[in-house]
């Protein structure tokens, strides 16, 4: 897990937050050409509206999206706390020099074609960098790399990424993957305190984001894609004080050597370096996921939910072989599946007459009265009310059915209605499982697009199916366990 | 895997097809409500176009879709060969004087409320009928069950379905799942020579179907949703004799107790049997899948993604972080990532001169000319031509990006030409994966619906996921070298 760089870094706790508000920036490198990312990374703080100074630099321009543009870093007048460089890899070490002169507190390098490559002259490069920038004090993210997205500090690499701030922050060595969980997320209702894209990470790394985010007080829940670790041992250190505080959960990239090197010993040792980091990822008490729509998965989980004391589920399983699927999976994902128990029978009776001795669980919705969805709510209402259960799964796959019929609307709006009270008011976890979203037909399409934001404006935790539904309920619902002390990970006990 | 019921049924191979090739169908209990299934019998096999006479039975309808009703079976003049049923299972024990009367060969009891309720009335109903089917000799699919949908015959259980045959057989337990695999199979390229909806397997069952499909010469994957097994040894007998002949995915719904019952000793008892169950199908050579989206995406593999003699798989992974998340999926399903060798490396020099020697598998797409996606697809042509790989995956989320721009529409067919050449006419196995399908951007989601429609009708193999992608590859290939002979799951060799 790599060596320690026992560089004598400061301590990062609280550190960090100062840099991250800058009271002016320079995009180093910008550009007219509406294409480049010198270009976006401009248009992005001028629409979000970052309330400094912005200077784009650039020795052929005058001025870009309104402000005035310099030739050089050191032509700007007033302080620039904050630097953007957008340059190619070989003027680096001039732009640090400039940097210096100017004060500049932090700089994120989107500069790439560093060591990544795997080429000398480039790694050559980026260490004789790493030195510089150490000698001058300067704290940089990157290089290869998006950098910073802080809604609420008006700053974005990005002008697709929403405005509105958030709670969930991300460490990502991957821009891309920091762009994909931003974009994937916000359907299901995610927003975000930081974005933090940081590539080769140079100087700053991710033990330093994890105890910035852990101290974060906008943060409730840390997501994190690492591909190589700097220093193992403080990785680990900073992993168990941020899992002490709030939920983590990790994405670790390069588990394989596919891509890096098709030599098979060198195979044979990173499954057992892979097999080392699982261990210590779940010895900390994070959470760790496989793909980007995992992640997603988990933080909306960790979100929205919900309390539960344990891990008997009521479950609205679809119609017929759905159910049974449905229960297999929630067997598979670790959820008890409890039966109806005599009281709660009796008030079915009374609800279901026709059925209720015959709903099980998961309840088959076929065996309720066809087409009238609001029975099965009653039936998920009752179960959600009882203590025989710890949290409810229902499967709204077409939901939006409703819409196609005269009285559309306003069957629709009703079961909407009751999906959230569910959510909301029976006070037990909650998770629904979305339908099926490529429909060819439009109606159709906009329905689920329809259903789908209003669950995430609503605070509603949705999944497109049930495996990822049930994968992430069984997970969540063990890691409360643990947090209570009922697990046997070593993770701490906290509230 | 419940004991054998030692009947002595005829010889199944090549016995069940004259029964499925009626010349005239009856439907006992046919209604002119349009919500209801006993209408929707009669006008699935008017809209089919059923060549041979339809007769609806109810003794309260004059005729219903422009065809004349009888009030009993035996008021029909002339001979009826097949019977579905619709009437409750209360009036079942009359229906079969009636079809023992008219000479029927075979009775579809979508008729249900049997021995599934639980309910020992209902039960011993299912045992008297049971006993009083073998005493007549008629042959029955059911109860509980949707029966069947043979498009060639023009026979079908719901006007929804396709009518266009194809060369999947399906045997299920439930019919719901039927519907299911058909709806979900379209939009991917999939269409049916025979779906068999057989739910609780009264007389025909399982072993029979899997018998029959094994013969049929219009089938050439066999998909199979199983609950329970009536005779364990024969059902595993026919897998082996299926499997010889062609590809089977099995689907086993009720692989937990959950549902069923919460005894944890029960449990227990049915986790040994599935350990048993998983071996013998592994024995026999079938794919094992969890769930109806596994199922569709293993048929899709058998059918679409082309010969392979070896799992050595080149990839065009997507951009940064998704390219790493490309390799850790393809690892972790088994697929080998060989780098590209030295011949290839001088072709790529002089295709794209900027990169050549920093191109790795997966090829990371952002390190080509962004934008120019044909860049990316030369190298993959390149790729597949090299005897260096086996296989060729390949990302094409975001394709539709190209509709957005001016000359969007040329582009994007040169694009999908590309993407169909290299399916087609690399001679190597292939994969793609397709893009975002939740867009809520209009023209996005459109672009996508035509791109997987383009596919699907190309008879190209497309996955809505890296992740699916990759697993169905991985299974698909394994299943190829243990046909081969190099693998070790004791199945027969053949071609």
């Amino acid at each position: 897990m790599g060596t320690s760089s026992a560089s004598a870094k400061p301590a990062a706790n609280g550190g960090l937050e100062p840099l991250f508000r800058p009271q002016s920036i320079a995009v180093v490198g910008a550009s007219a050409n509406p294409k480049s990312q010198g270009y976006e990374f401009v248009q992005g703080l001028v629409e979000i509206g970052f309330p400094g100074p912005i200077h784009p630099v650039n020795p052929k321009l005058d001025e870009l999206l309104g402000h005035k543009a310099y030739p050089r870093l050191e032509a700007i007048p007033g302080p620039v706390d904050f630097v953007i460089s957008a340059v190619p890899a070989s003027a680096t070490l001039e732009l640090l020099e400039g940097a210096k002169a100017k004060g500049v507190k932090l700089i994120h390098l989107f500069t790439a074609r560093f060591s990544e490559t795997g080429r000398d002259a480039a790694t050559q490069l980026e260490r004789e960098l790493k030195r510089r920038v150490k000698e001058a004090g300067i704290r940089v993210i990157g290089p290869n790399c998006m950098g910073l997205y802080y809604p609420k500090a008006k700053i974005t690499f990005d002008p697709e990424l929403p405005a509105e701030p958030g709670d969930v922050g991300f460490l990502t060595q991957s821009g891309s993957h920091g762009f994909r969980l931003v974009t994937r997320g916000k359907p299901r209702g995610l927003r975000f305190s930081k974005v933090i894209s940081y590539g080769n990470a140079l100087d700053l790394d991710e033990a330093d984001f994890l105890d910035h985010f852990a101290e974060d007080p906008d943060t409730s829940v840390i997501a994190a894609y690492v591909e190589g670790i700097r220093d193992g041992r403080r990785f680990f250190s900073a992993l168990r004080r941020a899992v002490a505080r709030k939920p983590v959960i990790v994405l670790k990239g390069g588990r394989s050597a596919a891509g890096h090197a098709a030599a098979s010993s060198h195979t044979a040792a990173l499954a057992g370096q892979m097999k080392m980091w699982r261990a210590a990822v779940r010895q900390a008490g994070a959470i760790e996921v496989r793909t980007i729509d995992e992640l997603v998965d988990m933080v909306v989980a960790f979100k929205y939910v919900g309390p539960a004391a344990g891990n008997r589920v009521a479950v609205l399983g679809g119609a017929g072989g759905e159910t049974v699927e449905s229960a297999d999976l929630c067997n598979e994902a670790g959820l008890e599946l409890p039966l109806p128990p005599e009281e709660l029978r009796e008030q079915l009776r009374e609800t279901v007459p026709h059925a209720w001795d015959w709903v099980g669980n998961p309840v088959d919705a076929s065996i309720l009265a066809w087409g009238r969805r609001s029975e099965a709510f009653e039936v998920m209402a009752m179960m959600a009310a009882s203590p025989a259960y710890d949290a409810i799964i229902a499967n709204l796959r077409g939901i939006e059915d409703a819409l196609g019929r005269e009285d559309g609307e306003t069957v629709f709006r009703d079961y909407m209605e009751r999906v959230k009270r569910l959510a909301r008011e029976s006070g037990k976890a909650a998770v629904f499982v979305l339908g099926e979203p490529r429909s060819n037909e439009e109606w159709r399409w906009k329905g689920a697009i329809r259903v789908s934001e209003e669950l995430a404006a609503a605070g509603v935790a949705a999944y497109p199916d049930m495996d990822r539904a049930t994968r992430a309920m069984g997970r969540y619902l063990r890691d409360l366990a643990r947090r209570r002390g009922g697990g046997s990970s070593g993770g701490r006990r906290h509230r």
